[in-house]
């Protein structure tokens, strides 16, 4: 059994951030879940594109409020508390945060624990996986 | 992209329920996203044994306050908002809420839907898998 807090995560190096948002990696893929955990911040005002070609992802909105726009549709679907989206199509899109928006985030496969999105808006591949 | 709420999700048969705890299935085995993503409410004074031994599952506190106790150990861990359980042994485990908990649960491999706990505590495993 593997217990963990996201204040401990966040005050470890769990904890990566970029421009606009940062998140703590509750599980990664050492931890042998099959799936990794993250707690993700979005900042407001931010407007986030992204292309996860390499790994499917589902978000649920704990707090805030945002919008994800699907790039492939040019469809604006509103987040707020209980709003889930799945990028079961690894979907390019855009996330923006009209407060800050706290997100738990399920990534398969898991994360490694050091990406930070290329400029394509990916995560690399786990070449070792 | 998939797009859900926790509203719609508890007004159709994605919600399951059973003493002591109900839960809404916002990805299912269907969805293909190789995990179920549940937001899950265990309700003031629940006592429930637990012994997933067919998945590995992962929860997160949003808000609450109970506690988890590992039955190979019998060590007692807090589970307060921000804490987060990962049974990657397929732990046995007694779930305790001392308030209202909602929790933000991760299975791997998916569940299908309709699962209830068996008599020993355990999801059926998926025989289509």
């Amino acid at each position: 059994m593997i217990i963990r807090t996201l204040t401990d995560a966040r005050a470890s190096d769990r904890n990566v951030s970029a421009p606009g948002w940062e998140s703590a990696r509750l599980l990664l893929k050492d931890d042998g879940m099959g799936f990794s955990f993250h707690i993700t911040t979005i900042q407001a005002g931010a407007e986030l594109p992204m292309h996860y070609k390499n790994h499917q992802e589902s978000v649920y909105c704990i707090s805030g409020e945002g919008s994800i726009e699907d790039l492939a549709t040019g469809q604006v679907h509103d987040i707020r508390p209980g709003t889930m989206y799945a990028l079961n199509l690894n979907d390019r899109h855009i996330l923006r945060g009209r407060t800050e928006m706290v997100m738990a985030c399920v990534f398969n496969p898991p994360v490694t624990g050091r990406e930070v999105h290329d400029e394509t808006g990916a995560y690399p591949a786990d070449r070792a996986a």
